[in-house]
C-alpha cells in the first residue's frame, strides 16, 4: 500500500491526526526503565508507549538524532522498535525524520537504509541540493517523502524567508513576483518533484500564516507534517486553522516531548487527539 | 588542539590537502575482505586503508549513510575505525560528513553522537534551519564545523543558485545587489556564525567558477572542503587554481571511490597529493 493510502486508511479508522514522535531522549525516560543498561532501554520506553496509545495515532515518527545519540544502543532499539510495530501493528505508518540531504550516490545508501533496512514507510528530506539529489528517495513510489519547507525553529527564517527573484517561467504564472525561499520550495515539490504523487511537506506550526499561506497555495490535495505544537510553543487551534483542507484533514500533527514523558502518555495523546477533532469539527461546516 | 590547527599541522607535516574519504560501501568492498560476514568487514578494509595511507593524508572522512546503510553492523565499523584512528593516529583529524540539520533540540543529539560518542574532530552541517539551529555545533570550539554551500551534484544549482535580494544592510555593503544563495549562506557563515572561528565550507570542485567566486569573497583565511574530484567529474587542476588561497593551502580536497576501491590506494593516494602539491608549486610563487 502507498504511504498516503495508508496514512489516510488510518486516520480514518483511529479518528486521528496525531503523529506521536517516539523521540525517546535516553536522558528523560523515566528511572523505572533504566534499572538494566544493558538492556535496549529506548526500546522498552516506546514498546510501553506504543502498546498503550496505538489506537490514537495516525502515525508514528522516529527522529533518528535520539537513536544515534548512544550509538549502537540506540540503533538497536531503534530497529528493534520498528521491528515491534510492523509485526504488531503493521497498518501504523512509520515515520523516520532524518532530514537527510546528499547527493545522490549517497542518499542510495540512505534510502537503503531507511526504507530496506529500518522498514520506514515515509523519511523526512533536506531540499538544499535539489530534485537530481533526492531521486534515490522520489522512486520509491510506496514511500512518503517528506520534504523540509518551513521547520518550526525560532531562527528558520534566516535562509527560508529570503526573497527571491524568480527565472523559472513555468512557475511564475502561478506565483507572485517575488516569494520566499520556502514557498518556491513548495512549488518545486508539488510541481516538478512530486511526480510519484508520493511527496508531503513539512512545515511548522509555529508559523500559522505560512502555513496558511502553503495551504493556499498547494490546495487540498497535499498533506503536511507539521512539528512544533508543545514544547517548541505552537498554537494547535492557530495550526488546524491556517492548515486543515476542506476534507478537514491533510495535517500530521506531530507531538513527542509533552506526550512522552508524561505520567499517562495514553491520556495525553488521547486528549491531543480530540482537541483536534473538536477543532476540525469547528472549521468544517458541511 | 582545535580543529582547523591540527588540520594545517598535519598538512603541513605530511605535505598533502588530501582528505581520503572511506565511504566503504559494503558492496564494493574486495572479496578477500568478505569471507566473514559475521566481522566488521568494513573496519577491516578501512584498516587495511588507514595503514597505507595514513602518511599521505590532511584527514580521513567518513560518509555516515555508507555504514548506516546495513545498520548495526555498520555503525559498529564506523567506530570501530574511528577508535583505530584515535588510538594509533590521533593527529589525524577525522571528517564525520552527516549533512546534518535539524533543530536546536535535536541537534544537541546529534552533537552528542558525532563529537562525544563517535569522538570526530568535524562534522558538515546544512546551513537550512539557519544559526540558531546550529548553535550546539557552533558553540564546540574545538571541532570544525563545515557548512555545505554548493555541493559537487549536477543538480546542485537548483535552488543553490537562486537569485536573492538582499535586504540585510550590515552584508548589503560587502556584496553585490543580487546574488545567488549559496553566496548568501558563504556570508552567513563568514561574517555571523563563524564566531568561534571554527567554521569551513564545502564547496564542490565541479564548479570551478563558484569556487574561484567563493574563495574571492572570504579572502585567504578560510579552509574549504572540496568533494568531486575523481568518480564525480571535477578536474583537479582547475579545482587548485580556482580554490587555493595565497598561502598555498586552504582546500581540503576530498577523494574516495577512487582511491580506496583501487588494487594499490596507497599508490593512488600518493599520485592525487604529489599531482596537488606540483599544482600548488605551480600556481604559488613567493
Amino acid at each position: 500500500m502507498r504511504f498516503l493510502e495508508k496514512l489516510e486508511k488510518l486516520a480514518k479508522k483511529n479518528k486521528s491526526l496525531v503523529c506521536l514522535g517516539l523521540d525517546s531522549d535516553i536522558e528523560k525516560i523515566p528511572k523505572n526503565f533504566q534499572n538494566n543498561r544493558n538492556k535496549p532501554i529506548q526500546f522498552l520506553f516506546n514498546k510501553s508507549i506504543i502498546d498503550r496509545t496505538f489506537s490514537y495515532v495516525c502515525s508514528y515518527k522516529f527522529n533518528v538524532a535520539f537513536y544515534y545519540a548512544i550509538g549502537l544502543k540506540g540503533l538497536q532499539s531503534l530497529k528493534l522498535t520498528i521491528d515491534y510495530l510492523k509485526k504488531n501493528h503493521p497498518e501504523i505508518p512509520v515515520i523516520v525524520d532524518a532530514k537527510i540531504g546528499d547527493i545522490n550516490n549517497t542518499n542510495k545508501a540512505y534510502a537503503q537504509f531507511i526504507f530496506d533496512y529500518l522498514g520506514a514507510d515515509g523519511v523526512t528530506v533536506n531540499p538544499y541540493l535539489g530534485e537530481e539529489s533526492l531521486r534515490p528517495f522520489l522512486v520509491r513510489k510506496d514511500k512518503g517523502i517528506i520534504v523540509i519547507s518551513k521547520t518550526s525553529n525560532p531562527g528558520a527564517q534566516e535562509l527560508q524567508n529570503l526573497p527571491l527573484e524568480i527565472k523559472d517561467d513555468s512557475l511564475r504564472k502561478k506565483m507572485k513576483e517575488k516569494i520566499p525561499l520556502y514557498q518556491y520550495i513548495v512549488y518545486q515539490v508539488v510541481y516538478k518533484w512530486n511526480k510519484n504523487k508520493n511527496c508531503l511537506l513539512v512545515v511548522g506550526a509555529t508559523y500559522p500564516n505560512e502555513l496558511k499561506e502553503i495551504r493556499r497555495m498547494v490546495g487540498d490535495q497535499f498533506w503536511f507534517l507539521v512539528p512544533g505544537i508543545g514544547a517548541q510553543g505552537g498554537d494547535l487551534e492557530a495550526t488546524v486553522k491556517a492548515g486543515l483542507n476542506r476534507q478537514g484533514n491533510g495535517l500530521i500533527i506531530h507531538s513527542s516531548r509533552a506526550i512522552i514523558y508524561d505520567i499517562n502518555p495514553q491520556k495525553q495523546v488521547l486528549k491531543l487527539k480530540k482537541e483536534i477533532n473538536k477543532l476540525i469539527s469547528s472549521y468544517i461546516i458541511t
